[in-house]
């Protein structure tokens, strides 16, 4: 009986102690369990994303040198593969590989090199890392032949990505001519929509191409604005699944002549996603994004020391959703919903939101505004009258002061409160063209849906209405209102002014989005596009231009906001968190 | 007569045809001069830095190549280096080359591709371009033979950098087979502390060891965190610095025999910098870092489209620091001081700020914050008596809500006036620590001295005090009296808490920093350190483990306020600005 363990572990970076701690843990255990063989994640040692920490934090170099050295001492009987940052002696070079220590029975008898260093995204591999040329080894354990790659070294196999290849080499084809049985890839791979597609054909036609057993090894966890989902699996030789361990979970999945439970996956996560084509059909990516948004929370929260969170809940969308995907992740409890009326708020938003709390459990009062914001416009009006230069010609003054006001409370609560946080609610489609107050509502210690477009939104409230234990608490009428800040009156209805007067359809804004993230379209490209909301209603040339030039000037001008969002979570396929994405500020693209 | 333009021009990264305007401008003027050559920064098509502009916005791809086409049409009786980002059709590579075409007569007769690409700190050249393995090629005019190299490619001579070399290769010893009679090296390059000494001895030594001419065309301006302090300069063949172009200003700079004006540079800037010895005379970096922040403010507020800024004036070290270097960047006359004092705030603060707006010239009102504070007091007591969870038992919420309630006016008159600015007046040791307030006085649309230390601080007020043609405006009483926010009543002693009470010496604190940064110091590393301030003052064991302690513990918390810091300017050796130090805020490094 062959037994392996895949060490679906999460760790925290540079704290190697307690990452070494946890990886001695499992290395017992799977001795206990009479394991030949545990393969931990990519950089499991210090932990991925590391940044710059060895860079201004050189002792933990040593000091992760010694725990490798002291982990090696547990493996008597076993063999253990442990990523690690391998310093790297080489003059003129850089200083560490992103390497795997075999080690079996107390001695490293192996050291596995990444070759293939992506360096696009979110990923900045080539900033620390040597890419390795070495031809990587393989080891042997009772006859059978291992091979190992990690990560991206699986990721350039000629006849699945064909002329979309982005290296020269294919680690596994030259890997093979050693004539290894299993291949093992050690990864850290972060979850996004889309990505579960790629890496199940890939590796299933690998295993199938090749003949081999295909063991991937994923850590979970979150940081960094990344999720891990885990979700490490073996596919047979015939590159059938076999065994899959469970999505955004710390597990610890003992497998039996490469077979073991196959876990279930979110629902549609393993379904294509075509780019070049716009729809409204999120289906297939809202269990994955439901369950990558609660995990990030849980993880950012517990990681740095936080329990509890407040937001203001307006009665729209997204803080509606927001409060929902909290309370799923720190319980009902430990979620403080305020709202925070003005004096044109109307009567439908305040009980949306009540409704919501009471559906929802969380704890929740109202705090009225009106006479602090009069106090606080009297204020500002002082100041007016010392300034003399040129003044706008717009309410945003007032309609931003709500904003900050709001915020400032939230603000204030966390600072009185133990272990809270106050949530930025600010959605993707709004933050794309800076549609968001600074020190208003996209100010917060986390924002949980920064990465998710405003139609998408609608689906997950729809999604979580109809598939969590306690159903429908986000009132149909927030899912049937036009989407608003309420922070300003239309002079000529007299009801507050919706987003969409104020910047396009959501629909269309949303399409906009998904062809400049995925296809690189500039404006003469989105010109010539036929739109779906074309389809479906009539658009003018010039309304189509309006449209088009507004996006293009808004974003332009919310790279600043885009700079100074809180920590969030990528989900999409493209982002514009700044960890993936790198805009200057001082630039001009259109 | 040899007529050669170092055209040390201001790029906008990502505008094209602003840029190829500005190109073909410059092109001309040499013309006109009988110039044979005329040699461009680094990347100037295109701009510098540009992020992944060419990811999200492909039609730029094209243009580029248009406007370059459209360049050589003037280059008739002339030969013009252009920097572009060259695409590369070779499958499995980067997608472009960081290039020089050679355009002689229409032609482009030469592309000269970098081939060391620096990947750390500010810089991400391996995220777009592919590394080119050919020796770079000379080209000729009249007899005379140039070689060309790309900024980096001149950064590994090995005598020079000895052991500290991080490139394999060194491309000029390689182009020198080819036996140019000048080298010509297209640069972008950031100014920093120290750097200047480098740049100096190494193009002298270069130009003397191998007895050619050095030409150094940097780019001037300000982009995304960096500044390019242009210099601009030519070393003969005994290596002596033999024409130099001004610091901080664009530049059209005509040389004749590989001579010209010898510009001044700010003064110590060329000195060499201990970076093994932390000393608190900051003298030789004065200058320099004035021009970098002064440059740098002139720059955003323009490149941006703004014009006027307005601060809050505490009558403190930082907000003064600020409110000159703001004047002397825009004009007195565009900048705004506002006094904003809560109850707590002393009378002579309140003058120290007055006094110094008067001195400086700027405009300046008083907004008192006693009753709006009160207001916001009890709406915030009414939300507490609502939320029945843990407190702390500090002083923070209230502490907080005076720097929030500031930085509400000061947004608020933002968006009140026309192109008007606030200013986040944070300096580098208290973000270092966080010892700012989020969307209070660490909040703003730009940050001048996030980069600056507080001992440094005091030493760029005294020397603004003694160096502009208006001295002495900022008033004594702030260079003596010792910094704190005026945020809390110490309830022993009666006064407002001092900044070094709450946390520890400034000048202990940037010795901490000092060392992390430089010397990538651990806990272990600072403590065994004989810090500058135990050689005044006796220091317990107790203390000094205290403060070393916090200072981790503190700056391990205020990895948050690191990620939304606004945008400032690098001015230090290094940096915990975002653009240069990537840090997750999720880790531990202690």
């Amino acid at each position: 009986m062959r037994k392996i363990v895949l060490a679906q572990i999460n760790t925290l970076a540079g704290d190697i102690k307690g990452n070494a701690v946890k990886i001695k843990e499992y290395i017992l255990r799977a001795k206990q369990d009479n394991a030949e063989l545990i393969v931990f994640p990519e950089l499991s040692l210090i932990g991925y994303p590391f940044g710059d920490i060895f860079i201004r934090h050189k002792s933990l170099i040593d000091r992760q040198l010694e725990e490798l050295n002291d982990i090696k001492k547990e493996t008597t009987g076993i063999t253990a593969l442990i990523g690690f940052a391998e310093p790297n002696k080489n003059e003129g070079q850089k200083p560490f590989f992103n390497s795997v220590a075999v080690i079996q029975d107390g001695k490293i008898i192996n050291t596995v090199r990444k070759r293939l260093l992506p360096n696009y995204s979110e990923f900045n591999d080539y900033r620390y890392f040597e890419p390795s040329h070495e031809e990587q080894k393989v080891f042997e354990i009772d006859g059978e032949v291992y091979g190992i790659i990690v990560c991206e070294d699986s990721f350039n196999d000629k006849s699945f990505f064909q002329q979309n290849s982005i290296y020269e080499i294919d680690p596994i084809e030259q890997l093979m001519k050693q004539k290894p049985q299993t291949i093992i890839n050690c990864s850290c791979s972060p979850s996004r929509n889309g990505k579960e597609f790629i890496k199940n054909t890939l590796f299933s036609s690998i295993a199938k191409k090749y003949g081999v057993n295909y063991i991937y090894v994923n850590q979970s966890g979150y940081a960094d604005n990344l999720c891990f989902d885990g979700t490490s699996r073996i596919y047979n030789k015939d590159g059938i699944l076999t065994a899959r361990a469970k999505s955004f979970e710390e597990e610890y999945f003992l497998t039996e002549n490469y077979k073991a439970e196959i876990n279930p996956i979110p629902s549609g996560m393993d379904k294509k996603v075509a780019i070049n084509d716009f729809s409204m059909d999120y289906q297939n990516d809202l269990e994955r994004t439901y369950k990558t948004i609660v995990f990030a929370i849980k993880e950012y929260f517990s990681k740095n020391g936080f329990s509890k969170a407040v937001l203001g809940l307006s009665g729209g969308l997204d803080s509606s959703v927001c409060a929902v995907l909290l309370a799923d992740a720190l319980g009902k409890e430990n979620v403080w919903g305020i709202s925070m009326p003005s004096k044109i708020t109307s009567g439908e938003s305040k009980n949306d939101a009540k409704v919501l709390a009471e559906n929802l459990g969380i704890n929740f009062f109202e705090v009225p505004l009106a006479d602090t914001i009069e106090k606080m416009k009297s204020m500002l009006n002082f100041s007016f009258d010392n300034i003399k230069t040129d003044k706008y010609d717009k309410p945003t003054t007032i309609e931003n002061l709500q904003a900050r006001l709001r915020a400032t409370i939230l603000w204030s609560i966390s600072n009185e409160y133990k272990y809270m946080l106050p949530i930025a609610t600010s959605d993707k489609s709004e933050a794309y063209i800076g549609y968001a107050t600074v020190n208003g509502d996209m100010s917060g210690g986390f924002a949980p849906i920064a990465d998710v477009t405003k139609t998408k939104l609608f689906a997950l409230a729809d999604y979580m209405n109809k598939n969590r234990e306690n159903k429908n608490v986000i009132p149909q009428s927030v899912l049937i209102k036009p989407p608003g800040a309420e922070l300003k009156i239309n002079p000529e209805t007299g009801k507050t002014v919706c987003a969409e007067e104020d910047n396009m359809p959501y629909e269309f804004l949303d399409e906009i989005i998904w062809f400049v993230e995925n296809s690189g379209y500039g404006f003469n490209d989105l010109m010539h596009h036929t739109f779906l909301y074309e389809k479906k209603h009539s658009l003018t040339t010039e309304q189509k231009t309006e449209w088009i030039n507004k996006f293009f000037w808004k974003s332009k001008c919310a790279v600043y906001k885009w700079h100074i969002l809180p920590p969030s979570v990528i989900t999409d396929i493209h982002s514009i968190n700044s960890v993936e994405y790198h805009q200057p500020i001082i630039s001009r693209v259109f």
